[in-house]
This record gives C-alpha cells, sequence and structure tokens, in this order.
C-alpha cells in the first residue's frame, strides 16, 4: 500500500538530509584528521557515504522509493514508474533537504551555516566523468530493479563507494547533492560555476542508461516503478 | 516463540559486553599502531565497530532483539513494541555488560580493569552531533522494521560506520556505551563530566525520531515489536 | 524467460566495460593521491574493485549472467551451463569492452586514450598466483552456484577483495581483464610481454577448479547454468 | 542431502587451504607495501580476511559446513550437530589444508616452502585475547544458527573483521589456523612456542561459548547441525 505524498516526501527529505550531512561531514573529518594525506581523507568520506547510502535506503526504501536524487526521480517518470505531478514535490524536498544536511553538517563540526565554495572541479574531464558516474548509477538501479529490488541498496551503496574512486570527479552523480556541495567550503565542495555542468551531464547520463535500459531489461508494467529501492507492493 | 526474560537479558548482556570490547579494544590497537596517524586509528575503530554490530545483532537479534542499548529499549517501548515492565531490566543489563566489556578490553590489552577518561567531549558541536547521530540511528531501524526487519543488523553496521566520520563526536549514540566509555582512558573514551550531556540529548534525538516515525511510517499493531534485530515471531 | 542474445551481449558489454574503468580509473586515482604510499594505493583499487563488482553482478546478473569474464564464460560452457555457439560472442564483447573501460577510464583522467604498460609482472610466483586467483574464482562461483546462487554478487565481490591482496599477481584472474591492462599505463597495468602467460595459467586454474567443482558439487542438470550470477530462471 | 564424507572433507581442506593463503598471503603483501604503517598492513591483511571468509563459508557452507576450523567441529559435535566419528577426519583435513594454504602463499611470493615463525604471542594478555575471540566466535555461529543459517557467512566474517583489531592478539581463534601460523615467519606468523597455549584456550572459549548457548537458545533436534554455515537440509 503506497503511503501518502506528504509522507513520502517527509521521508525524501529526511533521506537527502542525512547523505548529505553524511558526504559533508565525513570529508571534514577525514580532511581534518588525515595530516594532509588526501587519499586517506578520501577513503574515509568514501566508506562513509557508500555505508550511508546503504543505511538510508533499506530505512527509506520502502516509504517512499528513497530516490534522494533528482536524476533518479526524472528516470523513474521518463520510465513510467512515477507518475510525473509528484516529480517537481520530490525534486523540491529532496533539494531543500540536501541544503539541510550541509548545514546539520556545519552545525556538527562548528562552522557557520554556509559557504560558498572555492573547489574548482572544471574541464572536460570533470564532466565526462560526471556523465559515466550517473550512467552508471542509473544502470545499476534499472539493472537490479527487474529481478532483484530489494539488492538495490547494496547495489547502489556499493556502486558509489566504487565510483569515488573510479571517476576523476569522486561520482557526486546527483543534482541535488551537486547543488547543496557549492554551499560548503570544505573537502567535498565545488564552486558555483561548476554546479550547472555538472547538473547538465547528469541529467544526460540518466536518460541515456534509462533509454538503454528500457530496451535492455524489458520490464512488465507492473513493474515498473522500480527505482533507488525496492517498491511498496 | 518468545524466549524467557532471563534467557533475553542474558544475551543482552553478552552482546553490550562485546559491543564494548569491539569499540574500546579496537581504539587501543587502532591508536598503538596507527604511529600517530588520527585518521588511520579512527578508520580501524570505524571498520572493527561497524562489522562488531553486524555480527551482534545476526546473532543475537532473534534472542533479545539485540537492543544493546537503553535508547532503543526506551523508543521501543515508547511505540508499543516493548513491555515497559522489562524496560528497567534491560537497561541494567546492558550497562552492566558495557561496563564488564571495557574490562574485558582493558584485560587483553594489559591495561589497569578501569581508568577515568581525560578525553574532552564538550560544547554544543558535540551535544548537537549526539542529537543527530541517535536521531538517525533510531530513523535507520524504525524504518527498516515495517518491511525489512532482517535487513536491521546491516543497516545499523552500516550506520554507525558512516556516523563515526559524519559526526563531530563521532557517534556514540547510546546512553550505555557513553557511561562505560568513560571509565577507559583510551582512544575512545569520555570525561565523566561530558556523559550527562550525552545522555540528555542521545534519549532526545531518540524519542525524536520515534516520535516522527509514529506518523512516517505507521506499523501495525501486530508488527509493532521490531527494534534492533529482526523479532521472534 | 532467457533474454535475446543481442541484449545479453550488450550487457556483458557494458558490464565489463564498467569494470575496467573501474579497476583503471581507481588506480590512477589511488596512485594520485596516495603520495608515494602503495599499500594506501592498492587499498583504494581494492574497495573500487570489490564493490564495483558486486554493484555490476548484481546489475547484470539476470541479464547476461554477469560473467565479464571469459574464464566464466568457457568454465559454463564446460560444465554444461552454457551454449558453445555463443561464446566466442561473449568473450568478444568481453574483450571488446574491457578495451571500452580502459578508454573510459583514460578520458576521465585527461590521459591519451590508449597506452602501453611498462609494469613487469612476470616470473614463476606472478604466474602461479594467477592460477590460484582464477582457481579459487571459480571455486567460489561453482560453490555458491549449487545452493546459493544469489549470494554470487556478494562472494565474488569479497573473493577479489581479498585475492587483491593474498596473491602476488594482485589477481587479474580474468583474461579480457588482463588484456585489457596492458593497453594502460597507470598504477594496474601490465607489459604486453607478460599477458600470454598470465592468460595461460588463468584458462588453466579456471579449468582444474570446474573439473574439481564437477565431482565435489554435483549440479542436476537442470541447475547446471549457474556462472557469476544467479541465472535467469 | 547430504554430500559423502569424501566430498565434504575435500571441501574443508581447500577451504582451509585458501583461508591460510588469504591470511598469509595479505600478511606478506600488506607488510611489503606499508611502508613500516603497522596499522596500514593490518588493515589490509583484515579486510582481506574478512572477505575471504565471507566468500568461502558461501562456497563451501552447503558442502561440509564450512567449519575450516577445528574448534568448530568439536563444538558442534559437542551439541549433537555433528557425528563424533567425523571429527578426526575433519581435523586432519583442517591441519593439512592450513598448512598446505601456507606453501601456497609462500610460493606466491616467492618464499621457501615453510619457516618457523619467531613472532612471540605470549603472555596473559594473548590468551585471554584468544579465549575472548574463541568464544565470541562460537557465540556468533551458535546465535545466527537457530534462526538465520543462512546469515553466518556475514556474520562471520564481520566478526573476524572487528576481533583482528579488538583483541591483542589479533584474534587467529582457529587452532589449524595457529598451527599452521607458526610455520610462516612473515606478519601473521606466531612462535611454536606460543602455539599450544592458544590452541587450548581457544578449546576452552569454544566450549563455554557452546555451553552458554545451549541454555541462551536451545535448537530443536531437527535444527541442531548448525555450524559455520548454514548447512544442506
Amino acid at each position: 500500500m503506497k503511503l501518502s505524498l506528504q509522507r513520502r516526501i517527509a521521508a525524501e527529505f529526511i533521506g537527502t538530509l542525512f547523505l548529505l550531512a553524511a558526504v559533508v561531514g565525513s570529508g571534514i573529518m577525514g580532511e581534518r584528521l588525515a595530516a594532509g594525506n588526501v587519499a586517506l581523507a578520501l577513503l574515509a568520506n568514501t566508506i562513509a557515504t557508500g555505508a550511508a547510502l546503504i543505511a538510508l535506503i533499506l530505512a527509506f526504501g520502502a516509504i517512499s522509493g528513497a530516490h534522494l536524487n533528482p536524476a533518479v526521480t526524472l528516470a523513474d517518470a521518463l520510465r513510467g514508474g512515477f507518475a510525473w505531478r509528484e516529480v517537481p514535490a520530490y525534486i523540491l524536498v529532496q533539494v531543500a533537504g540536501a541544503v539541510g544536511g550541509v548545514i546539520v553538517a556545519h552545525l556538527m563540526f562548528g562552522l557557520p551555516l554556509l559557504a560558498v565554495s572555492t573547489h574548482n572541479r572544471s574541464g572536460p574531464s570533470q564532466l565526462f566523468s560526471e556523465f559515466v558516474a550517473t550512467f552508471g548509477l542509473l544502470a545499476v538501479i534499472w539493472g537490479c530493479a527487474r529481478r532483484r529490488p530489494s539488492a538495490v541498496p547494496y547495489a547502489v551503496g556499493s556502486y558509489i563507494t566504487a565510483a569515488y574512486w573510479f571517476t576523476a570527479s569522486t561520482s557526486f552523480a546527483n543534482p541535488a547533492v551537486t547543488l547543496a556541495r557549492c554551499m560548503t567550503n570544505t573537502f567535498s565542495g565545488i564552486r558555483p560555476a561548476d554546479v550547472a555542468g555538472f547538473i547538465g551531464v547528469q541529467i544526460g547520463g540518466a536518460i541515456a542508461a534509462t533509454l538503454l535500459f528500457q530496451w535492455l531489461a524489458p520490464i512488465a508494467k507492473a513493474d515498473s516503478t522500480a527505482q533507488t529501492a525496492e517498491h511498496d507492493r
């Protein structure tokens, strides 16, 4: 039985808030403790983010689908598993939750509520990385959705753990995350000037993977609502 | 079939003992071997704690529910899934087990049985961190309890793995753990003066998350006993 | 219901491409950030590869079987679970996907499309390591195939995570991967001169494990198609 | 359907061989690459061992029960789940497999087949650590055996991952492993003089946990054969 939209967007808000708190907070902690060793800081950031995704998708998957990501919401709508009329509400609370998560992380580490990032992430390598990262994320989601939706939390957490290291951009792969991360001038930040490009290629990657999987792994109509996490059926 | 209270509190005692042995012992080992690199010491501490939680909740979940945490016991009682009359016994053995775990860790590493910590963990950032940490822990537990209780061990282990890094306090998120950790003057210790504040906000965070999820993800009466681990049904 | 060969080889292509992007990309990132500490670089490479395997086998297992490895395809055919007439197509797209993955990794990190590796991996220790690595990989696959095919993604990801460290060669264990890795002059590369030896012992190890398990854990005829991931039944 | 004893002891031999190859091999690799940082070497050793256990128990659990450990075999016999007359054969191949694994690791890393360890692991802290480590291992196994045997591979892998760090002895917790590790003069070695003490307290810990769980979590007669991995039922 599907829960009310109100409940579902509350879940998206809290889930995305915790996701950003995890990404930004662990970046701050990692950088503070790593004594200048960037590999160690990113390793901490990676393990925290991957583990947070597993926990959050397990917890919120059965409530809201645990998209926590406008690219996932759009892809799900594109494939017919999510009502277009609910897309704006989902994206709005994802962005609001993401910004809220940055604020929570800053408060936990005694920093100003928000700050403009100066972290340069520009150039074709970065943009191509984000295209690949988001293409792969949606490929993993659609690949699991057809036959083993209950594995999605582990698949997504594992995928992002890997993608933090195998893409040059450390795999944002999420427009709400990208937008919020320009508001923190810490390890995980991104300059506001680089945000639009990131979001553009992320959406491109998500659409490309979704179209490919529409052919590659057709989902029966009744099953077509699979997204980040197993659905409520 | 529910096991006798005697058996269940024995399980809570042993489980919490091993949890603290893992937290404190791996902190000692990590600090000894890390040659001053705090990120590496915390990484070892994190991996050991998260893995221990998975193993312990898998092992004790079907016996006692594997609360291992007074905040979880209180929250479960608050939600109607656990009898209030059994709460004192659970909390008592959780605290006793936690202190026992510190002693066991000290014995394994050749230290005096107990020692007063001098590790300062005060200030609003620390307190806010513990509120967030415990709110998130209960959110994850309640989120999973409704639809996939068998995933709770992985969700909780993953959540704490992340929270060690994304909160400024390294996420105690457990009053029994907090109390016991003031009795070790090693990596994972906390000054006795800071304990009461931590416990207060932990209980606050647990209650807040529980009230929120009472609305967010209603559990049918018959299912309302879900907690740290899947229940015995 | 089995999907068309066209769809299945597309899945093998994309899966192997992402596998190589993960192996090569994370090697580049690890080496760049680790400031000369090879253990840290290999740890990043390991975590990324193991996590990528879990995600990719979960995603592509139900489409193509997620072999992503000619040694697995050959072993599956040898055991009767895969049609010999489809073997060439599978191997071809695995190799093509692997090379594609190297190119994608190089593009993401701003390197020339392909480069000849100068990484010496020769000598009997290296060859014996690859025999052991691939024997173990197939042992793990066949061991899981009989009774719990749905655990294969986790078993394979875990096995390779371990084997990166317990073999002297860092466990290529995959002819397509080996061939493609001679085209990157980065952390994970291998000299072209060392490729043939690696592939030879990999196939030897795969055949040896397959013959052993044919006796050790007989699979009923109807179940004989198990391979890297649970099959479509 | 239970497989023949011949098949089951072959599985125990190969499984224990790979377990030791993983423990010893990753210790060698970790020490070689870690440039003197013992925390990093142990972290590599830990991740490889925990991951190997997950893969091996998943693969061999349904064949032989994947004891891979004389303490588990004894405990299972003590509890009535394993025939006493098969105990000697199991223990014999576990020890032989363990020694074989050390040889395989040495061959992979270009070392002499066997060597006497000079690694001092003596004193009451070490012995108490091994008692705790093995008590905990059997507690985890018996805790899972009753209700979720299919989680044993993950529980045991996670437990040992934690115990490598929270015990002062790095948690051998296995008499066959202990015996074999006195034959390698590398990171994971142990002096022959320290072996008997380790094995004695390991067996003591295993028996203590087994007796406790006989009361704590009674298993119905028909279910009493649970051990390291889910059984063949």
